[in-house]
């Protein structure tokens, strides 16, 4: 039989059956895209039967452009906000080729699932890969969810490419202070080209989180394993990518997820408090400056001096230190001048910029006061102590603080929890 | 009823009974050490029952440091070379208190079931608290394990901090090539003031693993969870601290632990493959340059340039990569023209060092051929794709590389799996 692209079949095989619309095809493994979302590659060597269910939809069998703007006015409205990533590249319902730019009316067709959840509002912010991303389009992205939130949404869906997408994530944290509506950024893993798209998954079940809940703040949605059945909600301020390429590749630190959602039933299970949806709350918007710079560096064996007198020109630093909070700061022996070196040039920097603990181990808190090393480093100045935010946010935390408070203010700022990025400190064992 | 340090009590509580020997008390609790080597925290108001079961042994009672130094036939011989940490300050086995150096004889007070186990020979290699090791101690070490294996030494065990631990084995699974016995690195995580030290268990675990196995090579010990009855034996090239101060702190990464043991029975279940004991191999030892730098960068959002430039006097740069091998290194717009700099400088650097990948997820592997900013990177002459070599190991093994062999060969031996640090690719999905 000739597969023709957008048509459903039915595919057996000795294992299984699979329903779904012909993507394409190699000389080894048929690509459907199942009922999911989720494309799958069929063995040919193993196919039994072939039967097609339905043809693609003609223009017709559509809903026209007028009825799409419709609104139903049972269900929430939902704005989509596209940002290009990978997940622009691989959404496609029926071919698997690239789309690159988002319509409304294209994003229906590509799932018409969407309708069924909300009145869909779609709008490409700016293409920006999300490992090119610098502070300005963090504004970007800020004003235009304050442009949808006052214009009556009842949510907000980033799409966003998934390398900096928790840094992201913070920043909207923080720059959309009051905001009283769900703000949920998805990103997706894979490729339009492998046969294990989550970006479907994503978006559905955000939408579906969205219009279920009284969810309000932004979040993360991202596959919660590799089964491509469920999501999790993941806090804005308290994720990180963990894997160069698995679909769960966001886990949450030192925290819980906010919420698991099935994106085929869309039953939620809340695992952590949220504050609730409230319309009536006005975004107030504190930006970041553009400008500013901001250096991350890691601890390690063999440090030298002059990697913390590099950044003598930023405005800011943040060191991952080592275990509770540690620097090699101390002459031990023969070998161990230049860690003296290190605690003068440590001394130097924080009369000129904030320099930011945060833990190199990503899980824990930093705790400075147990070991000499690290009651020097309080006494040097250096920032953060009993914080638990893990070195992405505390990075953004601190560009964004020095964007929009005095210098003096930042140390108390800094350590005190403002939008969740603080989890409260329990006495340990 | 005055409980005295080092006699032993069972109290009972209405919940529990616990036997051990009484350590201290503050107002509200009361401390003492179980027979596993946990210190635990009674609460006083709970208590219900206290009995004395024995007095603390007397010197008489103790094995004479004549006995102690007659050996076992039966039993291997394990050398414990000591660097001081946080192990080195908690194991009293009798009062809690603080003790910064080891003899032979003191060690085997301290731990009576390790006579059971080996015969010990232990030496204080120097007291040096892991945060503030350089290249040079990883030679001193590498060292004098090389002369405990000419002794005849059956296995060895070195007693560090838990900060750069995972630095420390990588850096001697690198420097002791050929070697045929087993060398397990040990910590702990908490310090003796406080009710959970895990010196004990871990310690022990190390002893029994050596003894009861035919394992050879690098690796760590460390507790599996946190209730302090099995340990993992843990990749000497491949494992992670990924907490500030929990007891199961050290993760394998994209890999699985060697083997659990149980403390307690000796149990040793192995979950992978490993290279079996051979006492006539005999090793060669490949040193660090002790002078060397080599830099770590984390690229993140709104980098700059010359947080690339800054490394130009170094001898190499590992740089933790955003996702499956970025950086921002393209303009998309009017806000992104510092990133097309970066590449430059990118370039620049690779002429004169070489700059190697590695991810900042920490788990999966560098693909740089997937998208343009990888490919790019690859043809700037950035070392390490298809590696999935973490970034605390990959520094090791830059330092390691430079330290031994020339600077064109550099690029194949990073890339090539020459101990273990690298895992077979298997092609995903």
């Amino acid at each position: 039989m000739k597969l023709e692209q957008g048509n459903k079949y039915i595919i057996t095989t000795k294992e299984e059956q699979n329903e779904g619309t012909f993507i394409n095809e190699t000389d080894k493994h048929i690509y459907i895209k199942l009922k999911s979302g989720y494309n799958i590659g069929i063995d040919k060597t193993k196919v039994e039967t072939i039967k097609k269910i339905s043809e693609k939809p003609t223009r017709t069998e559509m809903k026209t452009e007028k009825e799409i703007q419709q609104k139903n006015k049972n269900l929430p409205n939902i704005t989509i906000l596209h940002t290009g990533g990978t997940i622009a590249s691989k959404v496609d319902y029926t071919t698997g080729a690239v789309i690159a730019k988002f319509t409304e009316k294209e994003l229906v067709e590509l799932f018409p699932e969407l309708t069924k959840i909300a009145n869909i509002d779609s709008k490409l912010v700016r293409n920006m890969q999300s490992e090119m991303i610098r502070f300005a389009h963090y504004n970007l992205l800020a004003k235009a969810a304050k442009d949808e939130a006052e214009k009556g949404a009842d949510g907000i869906i980033i799409t966003h490419g998934t390398d900096t997408l928790p840094q992201t994530s913070a920043a909207l944290s923080f720059a959309l202070e009051n905001i009283g509506i769900p703000l949920i950024l998805v990103g997706s893993q894979r490729s339009s080209d492998r046969p294990s798209s989550d970006a479907s998954l994503n978006l559905i079940s955000a939408a579906k989180f969205i219009a279920n809940t009284d969810y309000s703040g932004v979040a993360i949605c991202m596959h919660e394993d590799i089964n491509d059945k469920t999501c999790l909600i993941l806090p804005g301020l308290k994720t990180k990518k963990m894997h160069t390429s698995k679909r769960d590749a966001f886990k949450p630190i030192n925290t819980k997820p906010i919420a698991s959602i099935n994106a085929d039933t869309g039953k939620t299970e809340f695992r952590s408090n949220y504050i609730k949806k409230d319309k009536h709350k006005k975004i107030t918007l504190k930006l970041f400056n553009e400008k500013i710079k901001i250096g991350l560096l890691e601890a390690h064996p063999q440090m030298y001096a002059e990697e913390i007198d590099n950044y003598k020109k930023f405005d800011g630093l943040v060191i991952k230190l080592l275990g509770l909070g540690h620097l090699p700061t101390m002459q031990i022996d023969e070998y161990t001048e230049e860690n003296e070196k290190i605690l003068k040039s440590i001394k130097e920097l924080t009369k000129t910029i904030p320099v930011v603990a945060s833990p190199q181990t990503i899980c824990g808190r930093i705790n400075m006061n147990i070991y000499t090393p690290g009651k020097q480093l309080i006494e040097a100045g250096v920032i953060g102590n009993y914080t638990d935010i893990h070195p992405e946010t505390a990075f953004i935390k601190l560009a964004w603080l020095l964007s929009n408070y005095k210098k003096e203010e930042i140390k108390n700022l800094y350590e005190t929890n403002l939008r969740g990025e603080i989890t409260e400190r329990i006495e340990e064992d």
